[in-house]
């Protein structure tokens, strides 16, 4: 890919500017989940709007839904023959508590030993600036061969509620033959990887109800139920000490990994686990290794428990509620409407007369896989290749990305995943960083594929 | 006892100045577990070191101990060959959240229908200014005709952490005949009752660490253990869906009901106790009626539990770490000690290789029980039937009143419970109150119970 040279070059040269575009954006509170950061969600939608505008796109624009606007722009001018890449990503950020385990504040960016830590580097205003370079270099050398149309949400975090929405009714407007999207990661600064499949997720909170109100544990102790129990007993029944998730049928629709599939995924060991996590112990179902059971197995995890006193001390109390989150990553062919289903099932069986409870679905999102001899993983692997020096591995995400599944059911567009986080990035965690020279690799990566990629 | 008439009289002409006093003491929110009330504890200990100086009482001091002074004071004019009574109290309230669920400010005295509403109001300020009037009432007329010490602590609500300790190095001070406990109540405002049985506690807090931050659920699901679920699963292990402890030997000390036991408790509905707690339906183990088992049977009661994210909405959080509080309800011949024992050895077992984990013992109390045939509680009977115009009840309490069994075992001092709360006074939940015409009634008593009383 000779004629990348120039455009790698400008951004090199402009490493300066990444960092300081990064900060900036960093610098922005857009915490999606939380009410009072509503200003904050404008202000980051705001500032990739004017990004855009400075590189030229037309019909920027903050397009509303229920709860955070999409940012939309296109650059069309590669002309109708050149291909139109739909670059997906959001602009929103996870809450940052517990606060006191960050060693700077989450939203003052700080440099420290090649990472810049905050809310949101790697996951993933990082990535969109990457993005954002790679456009600005070939503009400013060799020329940008490829069209271009954004849309960045700013309600990845809570679970993208609007966007199935915002798709099904923009459909023309979205069209492309590929989507762009930088929510991901390689595994290793010296390993570059492909991620070739997705886990999806279904996120539930339940509510129990017990008493009228909290009552003395003296006086009604043995009286009435007890609702931080009962969650317990429901919790614990839906998985066991052995990791072996117990709602019926939760396993039926999963497809076992071929022997091919665990050839293809990446050889990491127990003790680089550990050190990743930060474990004392691993944990999992028996049968399979720790990177089949963070790649592609379905998991059951609660995220949040809440009921009675949690105060310092003591306070006799026999708490009225009890709350929890919980949540399940999904693998093919499990869907969140049957898992629900069997959720629906369990908790109908098992939640005593005594409590009345409800039960609110948060988000869900089905798994999805991608075509690893496709035209767009192919150039995607030789333009890490030349950036790394080393050929990409194909990888499976644990994690979540909703919108690949509704791309590809509703507009018939694949994906490509293309971003640079690292799997020790801390993302929904205290001191969340992105390493910055994988970031500047990134944008090198990114100016190849775009030099390179043809329908 | 006629020669109670004038000072029942008096009792009933100072009403307005018993409920006056009384808002006045329930304005100060001396919260004893939230060290940012430090300066209400201490004004309540004042308010009450005040009051005694009036009533003649000498060697007032506000007595320091680790966390909150008792308030100590002594009235010996009755003579030396006169009864000398030891009135325990205590002068700190429970917390007021889930605030919210309050009618009205929990610290502006609110009365509606004859009834008292403030934090305290019930648990004990009330049973406080109820003795206070009773001897005052005494002394302004015939005359009060046995002494008395004060031992009023501030530190009942967080468990007593500092009486013990005090009692020991006082035992000389407050060496007495008989001590007057008015934490306590009646059954019904017409059912005068004598508490003769409290159940004993041990409460207990668990902290589980898992991982060293909270880890996103996709990157690190299925990879290590969720604090969280195991403190879900160590708590359901406690205690099955039929209300049956599992704890190892938890049962083996308990003293079965005898019939004379069951017969002596009072006869209470299901419907009563169902509208007295406010729940859909009620629950415990078999074999034992919904009384029984409030009043003579151990309990296992989570009172708080919190872990991971529970904000509004929902974020993909696998959590650091989880915490629990979680008492038992003691009766004879159970002991905390054994107890605790049995707590280790199971979570011992059960705590998986996962997890690091500390428990915190916060308080320890052992079950006591008072002889019927005393002249204290003969006495007290008759104080009652005078008064109400029926025989009072002999009850067993649910609740617990640790320093019963202190003063037994230290002092050699017998204990009478004479307090006049309701059961559905709302002690430690929201809407505490105090039925004004009960307490009322109970000055009354309390002046015929000092008129009669002789060793």
């Amino acid at each position: 890919m000779p004629e990348s040279t120039a455009a790698i070059e400008y951004a090199q040269d402009h490493q300066a500017e990444i960092l300081a575009d990064l900060k900036d954006l960093l610098s922005i509170p857009s915490i999606s989940t939380l009410p009072e950061h509503k200003e904050d969600i404008t202000r980051a939608a705001e500032w990739i709007a004017d990004k855009m505008r400075r590189l030229g796109f037309k019909n920027v624009a903050l397009m509303p839904t229920a709860r955070h606007p999409v940012v939309y722009g296109e650059w069309l001018q590669a002309g109708p023959d050149a291909p139109t890449l739909l670059l997906y990503g959001h602009y929103d950020v996870q809450p940052v508590d517990p606060l006191d385990e960050w060693d700077s504040d989450p939203f003052k960016p700080e440099l420290r030993e090649g990472n810049l830590f905050a809310r949101g580097a790697s996951d993933m205003k990082g990535q969109l600036i990457a993005h954002l370079k790679a456009i600005e270099a070939l503009q400013q050398t060799s020329g940008l061969k490829v069209n271009f149309k954004f849309m960045i949400e700013g309600e990845e975090e809570i679970g993208s509620p609007s966007l199935e929405g915002f798709i099904q009714a923009n459909k023309e407007l979205l069209q492309a033959d590929l989507c762009l999207n930088s929510d991901s990661g390689i595994l290793a600064e010296d390993q570059p990887a492909i991620t070739v499949g997705l886990r999806g997720l279904t996120y539930f909170e339940l509510r129990l109800h017990g008493q009228r109100t909290d009552l003395h544990s003296g006086t009604f102790g043995g009286v009435v139920d007890n609702p931080a129990l009962v969650m317990a007993r429901l919790l614990a029944g839906m998985k066991d000490e052995h990791g072996h998730i117990l709602l019926p049928g939760f396993y039926d629709d999963v497809r076992e990994l071929t022997p091919h599939d665990r050839k293809m995924l990446p050889d990491l060991s127990d003790e680089w686990w550990k050190e990743k996590a930060g474990a004392k112990a691993l944990f999992g179902e028996a049968g399979y290794s720790t990177t089949e059971r963070a790649r592609s197995r379905p998991t059951f995890d609660v995220n949040g428990i809440l009921s009675g006193f949690t105060g310092e001390g003591s306070k006799t109390v026999l708490p009225a509620r009890a709350m929890a989150k919980f949540s399940m990553r999904l693998v093919p062919d499990q869907t969140p409407a049957n898992i629900k289903q069997s959720l629906l099932k369990y908790l109908e069986q098992h939640i005593p007369e005594t409590m009345t409870w409800e039960l609110l679905e948060h988000s869900h999102a089905n798994p999805a896989m991608i075509d690893t001899s496709s035209t767009a993983v192919q150039t995607a692997a030789r333009a890490f290749e030349e950036t790394w020096g080393k050929p990409a591995i194909y990888d499976r995400l644990g994690g979540t990305v909703p919108v690949v599944d509704m791309l590809q059911h509703v507009l018939d567009v694949d994906t490509l995943m293309l971003g640079f986080g690292l799997p020790d990035d801390n993302i929904h965690g205290p001191n969340e960083k992105q390493h910055m020279a994988t970031l500047y690799r990134g944008v090198e990566t990114v100016i190849r594929f775009l030099n390179e990629y043809r329908i």
